[in-house]
């Protein structure tokens, strides 16, 4: 328990904004719906960009950088885009002392900007595939926000790509869909399910739109990415056309994807808890933190102790520090609980004594005592296993909050009572449609065909579905 | 020579614009003085990033994000800071489809956002010293733009930090600059001036500030990016204000310290010739660049032998890559001049019968014969002196561009024959003021004092300093 934070069992959404400030994650920004990413926050945003990056990167895909402000006009070249789009863009209007005669819009996406240039970078089919992806901040306008979940700026990622063929194209959808849940699972310890989204949900303007989904412990699904495929609206659109092989004009098959520093929202509401943060190793900026402990007056050998200690576990590409603050050691266990830090290794006389050292997990109640010189060793075991345990239990907790509900009367309740739902579906609209009287939403359709019926009409089901509230 | 390339000693400001855009290391962009950096320009930022990050990351400073759009009141509180930046601001007044009652300029730099949090963040002493970096983009609506060098927006890193005392402050301003001119001299091979900015050319608002210049091969001095101290301008326009160890209020010593994507502009200029790029090769993102050569029927043989040697290279972290595109010898070897690849290796039936490759340096007219196995520690030697090399180059370049003159007369003629000057001033305004009449600036004060007299009035001066037409 930490006194500053809401228990997550009282409030879930109160827990969730006490945790990420008092953790100094996040701060309040004086820009409406921004956050200030503190240095923790940032530093979980650089942990994904490192690995993400080398990721997009082995798939022949290179960064670029495009402008932030678009011509608004950009906007209304693909109609179904602009009326998506239209109710949460910023508007530079006045610049450099005058009213602009072409006014600016903040990328809320970069799809008009992208294809803009694609219509002049492509001509013939040598020029295909071309693959690039930018890291940028985007802006939209968003009435109710929550720091990393939806905030007016944020910054993500943007991959763009164009194709010969519509094979090619839906192998890149699929392989960006399948990097992005590794990322999850692997980096961040989340399970997330991927699956295509209807046409109710898909973003604006695309052919197809597939998903990863996170389900949040208050059961609300969290929509962490997607992975877009693309023809009519913007290639064709924006005049994008290639010679094909037999010295024809044709529309290339293209592809958009993208995530958001909403990871951040999801890897915390995943896996902390009332006492504070708690990372993944491969997350944690700091893997163990070393707390000298005892007497001042033997403050000065302990810390010769705790740097060899250091020295040696940076070797072996530990992320180490050593909490030296002038605080109390109650003070800076407390302060590496509410960071998240998987492990704290106490230090002080008696240990150095004993040649055994204090060590505690941040997700196990019990202090152990280790050999000195099995300090290594036993950290580099246990930061696999502590990864793996996260993703676990996370993987436990997310199938408990998921129930097969086949009829339409429970639906509410069990909505109600923080479940997410599979159930089956005859994929009309209008079926669909009924799920927003009770502020739910398809999240995307999944690869079983369990149920028989469909959740609303009881006509047969063509497909399951994942139905939840969400953020 | 490169046919589409005007010769740098015709016109060398054509030479970069046509160098620049047929490297495509830009593009033009739809959005007025802005440009588009495709890969290989956006990798060289890349580069500049990966070194700069650690570089800052070494000096405890922390990375954070700060909101893109700032409160335009906000930047009213500080009078000369509005003064400087006002003719440059973008401002959004519309947003979600209504008017903003509160309109947001777009960040052209983060002071008065940061130290509206520092106001927030900064108690007592032993929250000092602050230190905290952004990597952002910023946008200055300029009037005269030209890629890298000047543009409406770029991308740039900028360090704030928050001190004690004025001795720790400017520690910390010594200790940016110094950052700055290793990375200039270490990675991108251009010898840099650092010194003191006279108060006619400091920030809108410092204390103090300093640059380091480069001076570019038409004579002009381009400023490279500064560090600044700070005091009575921002941290105490926003109340920044400590408890000191007496338990009295103290406003804090504050410095910032930026550099940019202009940065990739002096790099192209320093070192690139009228085919072409040249990239030194700790920025080049392929160092080595092997080509078969020969008959088409022995290609795939060819490709087997090289994709050894890559590997061999790869292993020893030497940047590589095989260009088998369906071209002509011809033209992958112009493409690699063009691109700027610091070596390229031909490799074909010959050369693999006589154990023997062909070597050819973009800096050498000579292709060299190097056997087989000597390759990679040829390489690695080689790559180390073409660095060198560059950065030697460079310095007498540089040395040879600039004149010790003491004689007002000779002044406007030696700048228009395409030299920077160094004399001596009296440190008055009035006589830096007489600079402008003919286009120059003093760009900054050097630490030595050889002349005897003021430039201009001929009063005994003070201090050399260092005089130039300016981007």
């Amino acid at each position: 328990m930490n006194k500053k934070i809401t228990a997550q069992s009282k409030d879930f959404s109160q827990w969730y904004l006490d945790l990420i400030y008092e953790s100094q994650l996040v701060d309040h920004a004086p820009t409406k719906g921004c956050m200030i990413m503190r240095p923790l926050g940032y530093a979980l945003w650089e942990g994904i960009q490192k690995e993400l990056d080398a990721q997009i990167k082995a798939l022949d895909v290179q960064n670029c950088y495009f402008p932030l402000l678009i011509p608004e006009e950009f906007l209304q070249k693909e109609s179904d885009h602009i009326e998506g789009f239209s109710p949460e863009l910023a508007v530079v209007t006045r610049a450099g002392g005058k009213e602009l005669e072409e006014k600016y819009v903040i990328r809320p996406t970069s799809e008009t900007m992208v294809y803009h240039m694609f219509a002049k970078w492509i001509k013939s089919w040598r020029d295909l595939p071309l693959k690039v992806n930018q890291w940028a901040n985007v802006v939209r306008w968003e009435m109710r926000t929550r720091p990393f979940l939806r905030t007016t700026e944020f910054l993500w990622q943007e991959g763009h790509t164009a194709h010969q063929s519509k094979e090619e194209a839906l192998e890149m959808v699929y392989n960006a869909l399948a990097m992005y849940k590794n990322l999850c699972h692997d980096l961040l310890a989340i399970p997330v399910i991927t699956g295509q989204k209807s046409d109710a949900e898909k973003f604006p303007g695309a052919e197809k739109t597939f998903t990863f989904e996170g389900i949040m412990p208050d059961g609300k699904a969290l929509q962490m990415g997607t992975s877009h495929l693309l023809k009519e609206s913007f290639p064709a659109s924006f005049d994008v056309s290639f010679q094909n092989k037999d010295n024809k004009p044709e529309t290339p098959w293209c592809t958009s994807w993208g995530t958001t520093t909403r990871l951040i929202g999801a890897l915390v509401m995943t896996h902390s808890d009332d006492k504070g943060l708690i990372l993944p190793p491969r997350m944690a900026p700091t893997q163990v933190v070393i707390i000298p402990v005892g007497p001042e007056s033997k403050r000065a050998e302990v810390l010769v102790y705790a740097k060899t200690l250091k020295k040696e576990l940076f070797n072996k590409s530990i992320r180490v520090s050593i909490d030296n603050r002038p605080l109390s050691p109650g003070a800076k266990f407390y302060d590496a609980e509410l960071k998240g830090t998987p492990f704290r290794i106490e230090i002080g006389p008696q240990e150095i004594e004993n040649n055994q050292l204090v060590v505690k997990s941040r997700i196990q109640d019990e202090k152990q005592k280790i050999v000195r010189n099995d300090t290594v060793s036993f950290l580099q075991a246990e930061l696999n296993l502590f990864q793996k345990e996260l993703f676990d239990r996370a993987t436990k907790k997310r199938d408990n909050l998921i129930k097969e509900v086949s009829s339409w009367e429970n639906f509410k309740e069990e909505l109600e009572s923080g479940y997410a739902l599979t159930s089956g579906w005859c994929l009309s609209p209008d079926c669909e449609q009924e799920l927003k009287k009770i502020k739910a939403f398809t999240r995307c359709l999944l690869e079983t065909k369990k149920n028989v019926i469909c959740f609303f009409c009881k006509e047969s089901s063509k497909q399951d579905v994942l139905i939840a509230k969400s953020y």
